[in-house]
């Protein structure tokens, strides 16, 4: 096989919604080597109006498998979304596991462009197989949550497929709405979350995407010989890394008395970093719990299909009966310690109704600890949050506010303490006492985000805000490159060891010659052309801060407050 | 008498709000040759942290009077008001007549700088007198409306003294509050409106400042025959004018027919420019109704002592009762065509509510304008217009919501057809039939604002996107120039006939030596410093931008958008 037949597979699917039209196009070949994420943010450089209204017409919606993305290889099949953000005013790509990346990658999409709307008051279906596209009728779908949605969308579109989907929150245009993806055993699970790409599908009119592969065949491979080879040889290194384990016996929960033990444990609306509750909501006593439930209970499950981690679980109730799958470490900081709710099976529902709106469970926990603050709930009181997240499903102004996320929320209740960047909530990370992400957070294109670079693993002093700038330059060029592979983060355990096999993996499934630092490679041009949309779009280092109010409120118990110097931050990105 | 002893009547008040504490400045020479709006501008960009959050600890709230103010020079008494916007989070100055300039110059006082916050749970009464400050209790006076407030505060204070307060709106610290001054005749109806100054005095846990001039006199003057000269000879012009007659008459609503005949005037949430009731809500019929009505009515008011012009009014109901003053026709545009009401004794209650609550009607029309799109009430219903203003006063979410102002509230139900720029909402001239004054909404440093540039009356085609540029420019100097001297920008009316009366009225004030174009020096100072602080505040060209939606939606009658080229805008600051 030549390079060009491995490259000719691909082309990119462009449908115009107000047309409802499909064009295949080929492969421009300044997207060629780029895929997922730096993909998303070259196509949105190239195409979207940077000071467009993100839920107009001129945004555009875009899916792009990462480059790895298609031969399940361990954790590597990962979907990436993008659009400008309703949340952020900026650039936005989220990502997910589960089977749409797979799906696209076999159906030979490069990158799926979505442009335009649907006329107002429709809501439709959108299908997409190896015979083009099909636009159905959705509107009896309307309003229904994530979970029912998808049974119908499944009973209608076989097992098989890959479904992207908007709960209520998209289709109301709440921008903590995300678009969910069926993990490979079809539950609506992997979100891809932030920013408020649902509200952008929902403005488009779709609430649903199909992605049947059947009868297509899995996309070549240049030198399957070589590429076999690397994949085993990174195979074993992520099976050796011992944080693997950690992960399949106690998911991303392992965080918790992480995070707990550095004082960085998102508390009461980030008015502490430390929980007295912390053991209670632990990955430890998640697994004790899980394993003591038997039924559904799971403490190990991968999201997708070849997946060696398998850091997913299924939370089941006292009687085993699944409650949600999975209960993340960023659901538990954020719903949990964040609300002052140190109640697992409290935080599996809230999560479960957050799922169903298909709401970012980040955005909608730090909302929600602004709204306490601003008294509409007490901390601790999960009842109360449960009855804030109904507000969302009944669309009253409060439930608009709160799913419109904190920053919003702070801005209609007049709270000054609320934890967001570029309009975006933090995750569960406490910046003033994990600085390295603090300047993440501060810097990252995306807004407050730990995916773009969580510096908690690194052996340093996390209160030190010497070398945090230089910390987190690595590793949001790292992260970017795997997003832009199709590479879960925690791929890296293996990566990391083995450097040299994602070259390798690439050259051998498409033939091309690569610098040895292609992860490199891939983030930086990612985050540069991230960069310049946001510039376009109106943001400058003013926007690359953290909230005054984190430089000048120590945080308990280290008592420390933000103070990596704005020098340094505006140093990130000069590489 | 000497330039020095001109000049030294003048100090600077500091008051610490969280020291309770006075300090009497002597003015800085960088300083000292600045009033009003560009006094102001300079005191923000040396002392207030331009990311620092509007309604925290670090922002200043600043009143400064005009050079001008302190002699009953005709409709130049005015006093600016600065902070941090909460509003649009840039540079923020909003003035007004009534008396409170007047006292302020009768106490020395060059400029009053309130720094840090009392307290949080406290509200109190700030007195300024010649004796210097006190701090009186002001809780009783929690959540009373301006007008009680007001009666309340001048049996306690006197009936001679000036006096700033805000309403409900600036308690709730709510972005569309103003601080409300009280006329000539101690109604409490002089706003600076704008940009949420309202919640800024809020923040800082003040409920009034009394300014009590008793025992003061009158600022020196330098050369009292030079100033008694130019004086007579600025009254002779203004009086000459026509349109100082025409104001007098008609009031500023005399605007309503002038801006239907341009198609124009912003109606139904600015989606046409037309209003079928136009004429209904014109000057011409107000007068005619007031006329009729006899008792209080009355059509021609000053609202500053020893103003030629008297373009306020007092709007009375059909018994005569007067319902509120003045009914001005930025209110008549935004609470009138623009929610589809044609009718003025409505828009006059909508008016007294507004007033009351201490809310801009300006951005409070808009907000409702918006509203009325998302379906929470009908155009033209303007009994459901007062159950939403109501829901401000019982402090429901939904009244936060509201009374955050028209951006938020296009925010929170997902409107994309919200008329502001930089966050502030437009004024009642839709700059798709009137291109000059949309090139001052999308350039100011205030955010969108008809005083900062008005150009409706001048002789040119106001669709055709050339030379409005130029003309904006020009109206923004001037402007910038006449705020910063405290002069009404209807003294333009006189100033423009003799403008060199200007430099000699400041000359004989304060025997300064000055360039021939004075009012241009000082506005395009002012406008510097506006820019810069913006400029750190985060701001840059593409916040120069009127919203996307103006420039894709024609405007009925004339089916024009906003077309000025981005290069036009972009060059409105080269002088």
């Amino acid at each position: 096989m030549s390079s060009v037949e491995a490259e000719d597979f691909y082309r990119i699917w462009r449908i115009d919604l107000s047309q409802q039209s499909l064009k295949y196009e080929p492969v421009p070949s300044a997207w060629l080597k780029l895929g997922g994420r730096a993909l998303s943010a070259r196509i949105m450089l190239d195409e979207v109006p940077p000071l467009c209204e993100p839920m107009g017409s001129n945004n555009k919606l875009i899916f792009a498998p990462g480059l790895f993305v298609g031969h399940m290889l361990s954790s590597c099949d990962r979907i990436s979304i993008g659009a400008k953000s309703p949340l952020t005013g900026g650039i936005k790509e989220a990502n997910a596991g589960g089977s749409t990346g797979l799906q696209m990658a076999f159906l030979g999409m490069k990158a799926l462009i979505l442009e335009g709307q649907l006329p107002e008051g429709l809501l439709q279906v959108l299908v997409l197989s190896k015979a083009g596209v099909r636009f159905d009728d959705g509107q009896d779908l309307t309003s229904k949550g994530v979970y029912q949605a998808t049974s119908i969308l499944q009973e209608r579109y076989g097992e098989k497929a890959a479904i992207a989907l908007i709960g209520p929150a998209g289709e109301l245009r709440l921008a903590s709405a995300g678009i969910q993806n069926l993990d490979k055993d079809s539950v609506p699970s992997r979100i891809a979350a932030r920013g408020g790409l649902g509200a952008v599908m929902g403005s488009k009119g779709l609430k649903a995407i199909v992605f049947d592969a059947s009868g297509c065949a899995k996309p070549p491979i240049f030198d399957l010989e070589a590429y076999r080879k690397a994949q085993k040889e990174f195979n074993r290194a992520l099976l050796a890394h011992p944080q693997t384990e950690t992960y399949r016996d106690y998911g991303t929960a392992a965080m918790t008395n992480l995070s707990e033990s550095l004082g960085g444990l998102p508390t009461r609306n980030f008015s502490s970093g430390t929980f007295e509750y912390a053991e209670q909501i632990s990955g430890e006593n998640m697994r004790d719990l899980l394993r003591s439930r038997g039924g559904k209970s799971n403490t190990t499950h991968a999201c997708m299909a070849g997946c060696t981690i398998r850091c997913s679980n299924v939370f089941a109730d006292v009687e085993g009966k699944a409650v949600v799958s999975p209960l993340e470490y960023e659901t538990i900081g954020l719903m949990g310690s964040n609300l002052g709710i140190g109640d697992l099976d409290a935080i599996a529902r809230l999560n479960y109704q957050a799922n169903d709106l298909g709401i970012d469970t980040i955005e909608l926990g730090a909302a929600l600890g602004v709204a306490a603050e601003a008294g509409l709930m007490e901390f601790g009181d999960w009842q109360a949050a449960l009855g804030l997240i109904d507000e969302i499903r009944r669309n009253t102004p409060l439930g608009r506010v709160l799913g419109g996320g904190a920053a919003l929320t702070g801005k209609v209740f007049g709270v000054e303490r609320v934890p967001v960047v570029k309009g975006q909530a933090m995750s569960a990370y406490e910046p003033r006492a994990i600085k390295g992400t603090g300047v993440t957070y501060a810097t990252s294109p995306q807004g407050a985000s730990h995916t773009c670079g969580l510096t908690i693993r690194a052996k340093i002093n996390h209160l030190d805000p010497e070398g945090q700038a230089d910390l987190s330059r690595a590793l949001q060029i790292n992260n970017a490159g795997y997003d832009s592979l199709g590479a879960c983060l925690f791929s890296a355990f293996g990566f990391n060891a083995v450097p040299h096999t994602i070259r390798e993996l690439l050259t051998a499934r498409y033939g091309w010659e690569l610098p040895e630092d292609i992860l490199q490679v891939l983030g930086r041009e990612c985050l540069s052309a991230e960069r310049e949309f946001n510039r376009r779009a109106g943001f400058n280092s003013s926007h690359d801060r953290l909230p005054e109010w984190m430089t000048k409120e120590p945080l308990p118990p280290h008592n420390t407050v933000f103070d990596v110097p704005e020098g340094d931050l505006d140093g990130v990105f000069n590489w």
